[in-house]
């Protein structure tokens, strides 16, 4: 039931440079430790690498550095993370969709759903809202006043777009991902809250993917806006009026707070926290659980945070570290009695 | 389309004394770079002052030590943030929503919804429940036993109200957020977990506001309570039991787990935790990302958690981190041999 | 309304040894400090010891050690939570769910539902997926294709089984929680990224508890799996790939990147992180909001960060932190002039 191809077929198609047999069935892909001979696998993380030599893989996908210590056929490649993903690609044929809006759903007379578009069930779509063509509304989901879905983009199942919301092209969100819903803007007068309306929307650039159960705010009176390219994992917040440039990826449960810019081509870690009015500039890696508070103006890896430690060992570093300001002056007052340098 | 008034009109109805000509039309607001001669803007945060001087906007509202240097008309307020979020709600008019139970909706016989509610598609109410006059059920929610929504309040798509959540009035919840499902009680018995049932409820206040993707456990045995006009921002766990108290407002992804007790007029930062069993006391602020392990019985500030550094930095620091306590030690031995204080 | 039962009945059913009078009503469970004369309850956590000379319950499920301490009817136990959460359940009947098919759902069809299953209100079950007998899938649900929910299953509302989730038996997902959405894998290629196909699936073992808005990622190759008796509170987020064992409990708001494997009897505290690729061996327990950034192979208890301070002192420790390195550099070389040991 698989779809099949040939070791020849994948290495014309993807432009890899194939030493093997190119009549060898391709049935699938695995991992190194549990492909079989009808299986293609690959070598990316050096971590593996203890592996290749015993793979029982049809071949593997790998650099040039790693092709003798293969026991088989190989396919080399600049890049075999990324031709693996291609290669994969064929194997996971995509769900077939049916075009039209499912009886169940509920769309409003002033929203526009166009040819092709496929709306699920269980689905309502508000107000001035369009689907575009090819664009997969799949089941559960809640498209609000004012939105947009571009072409080929999917709502996997269950996703909300609030108000305001202009997707791109081609962009994916994942089950339980709210876009568009309120900013959390409140104003303390007198004791009491007042709410601040959150009057701007959300836009989201081509390609962008957005993980399950992520929230992306709409803008108090801006936008918030990903550029194109952006990568998103499961659980993220993204606050009102942030800025995120093209290529930039943050993993599970980081958080971005509001009115803060971050450039192009960063990676952010998972549970990793920013801060709201602060601008990090391109190519900067943020370490998981790390709290960025300032500014970033130079590319690099930034960290904070304590190392792990069996418990009794960090409670007493931890209590030590409670009293170090004083230590250090105690210490430096010891040592340089008459303040010298 | 948009509604139009006056500066006149804003002064008089907002209680602001007005600087400049009364008859000015205002068709929107916008942020002090981005307003045009139409448009009403703010400067309340202090980091945002530089760009008073070339604002376009029709006038400022702004504290009285700000006005001049605004390059033209003001509306002075005590409080301009509270008094921009009074005047931008003018210009986000509620959407409309059509009294009465949508055709696909699904309300359980022993269910009331009283004259006045509004229930969305394809959401259902379960046995026991009541939804007040004038409330708003969006979209997709599912509103399980014994629930109430009161009067004026709101959820807003896509909310599930578990079992025995009863809300105040004016409450308005976000898509995706979970009310009364069950807390986190399990028992360990030789080698495996007894469930602990979750026979309380929830309490949620007037006023209060819950965010996307917040949860809210009901409580063990007694309720997990939320008094009035808490605010609650994304992604927030609150655990079975826990008491909140009145005006205190939490940031994104921050949790607090099972039987704490927080104060009134706190302010909880995004991404904070909060263990369990402990009690806060009234106006605390609690720093981003800071872990609260113990009970607070001051008012003020408090953080933990380390500064953020360039990465080879941050690894020194913390492997010097994880000896503190013996470099303390040996520090002191060799500054007091003879253990003098 | 409320079941009614008596202690004898209470001892008897649980093996407890009463002392006390076995024809007294219990009518339900309190806490020591909320019950009345006709409710049981319970003393576990010594924290709540001084609430019990003046309890008014019925009787006290305790320790034997704490049984003098008690002023009325006691049923010792040697695990008094575990017995009361028995008890407990007494009071909490399920509620009742029709078998059969709501109208309002949408099955497909090639989709099994046996006989004796539950499916709510604005469901979907797709292609493939199989539900079990004595399964509930709840309103508001939306299984994808290639599905088992297995015997005596629950899905309470609003859950999201995407593509290749099998669920054991007696498995219990709450409201929000997704399964089976794509992994986060991509790579990046000549400064755009390419999505890496997620082709496994999760398996989720008999007996394990999934809580509201959790998320569980669907593997690359192989699949994500929970062994049987793992529970998860809210809002936690497993990695594609990750194999949790058996009898694991994770708190709320931790997060596991992908591919790492947890071991059985672990306790996982809440808001903790969990780098991906890494082991973790059996009975490990991790403090609240710790981050693991390495295997672990000893048993024990584990931790990171700092303790919480005042924000004055927090600073200044923060602060000299930044520059522990240097400072115990310059500390040694003066203590140690010639490089002493």
């Amino acid at each position: 039931m698989s779809p099949v191809t040939t070791l020849g077929e994948v290495a014309d198609r993807f432009g890899l440079a194939l030493s093997g047999e190119p009549a060898v069935a391709i049935r699938g892909v695995a991992t190194l430790r549990a492909a079989g001979p009808d299986q293609l696998t690959f070598l990316a993380n050096p971590a593996y690498r203890a592996q290749l030599p015993t793979t029982r893989a049809a071949a593997v996908v790998l650099h040039e550095a790693d092709r003798d210590s293969a026991p088989g056929a190989v396919l080399v490649s600049r890049n075999p993370y990324a031709d693996f993903a291609r290669i994969a690609a064929l194997f996971e044929p995509p769900v077939p969709r049916h075009p039209g809006v499912h009886e169940t759903a509920v769309i409003d007379p002033d929203a526009v759903v166009e040819d092709g578009a496929s709306i699920g069930a269980h689905t309502s779509v508000g107000p001035r809202s369009r689907i575009a063509r090819g664009a997969i509304i799949g089941p559960g989901c809640v498209v609000g006043e004012d939105c947009i879905v571009g072409e080929g983009s999917e709502l996997v199942a269950r996703v909300t777009l609030v108000r305001r919301v202009r997707l791109g092209r081609r962009v994916r969100v994942h089950p339980g991902a709210v876009l568009g819903a309120d900013g959390f803007g409140i104003a303390m007068d007198q004791g009491a809250w007042v709410k601040v309306p959150q009057l701007g929307g959300v836009v989201v650039g081509d390609d962008c993917e957005i993980g399950a159960n992520t929230t992306i705010d709409r803008g108090a009176l801006d936008d918030t806006i990903l550029e194109e390219d952006v990568r998103l994992d499961n659980q993220i917040q993204i606050g009102h009026n942030v800025i995120i440039g093209a290529h930039t990826a943050i993993a599970g449960c980081a958080a971005v707070a509001g009115s803060t810019r971050i450039g192009r081509w960063c990676l952010i870690g998972g549970g990793a926290g920013i801060v709201g009015h602060i601008e990090i500039c391109d190519r900067v890696t943020i370490n998981a659980m790390s709290m960025v508070s300032h500014s970033i103006r130079e590319p690099g890896t930034y960290a904070s945070g304590t190392a792990l430690q069996e418990n009794d060992q960090w409670r007493r570093n931890a209590a030590r570290l409670r009293r170090l300001d004083e230590f250090v002056r105690r210490v430096n007052a010891r040592l340089n009695p008459r303040n010298e340098p």
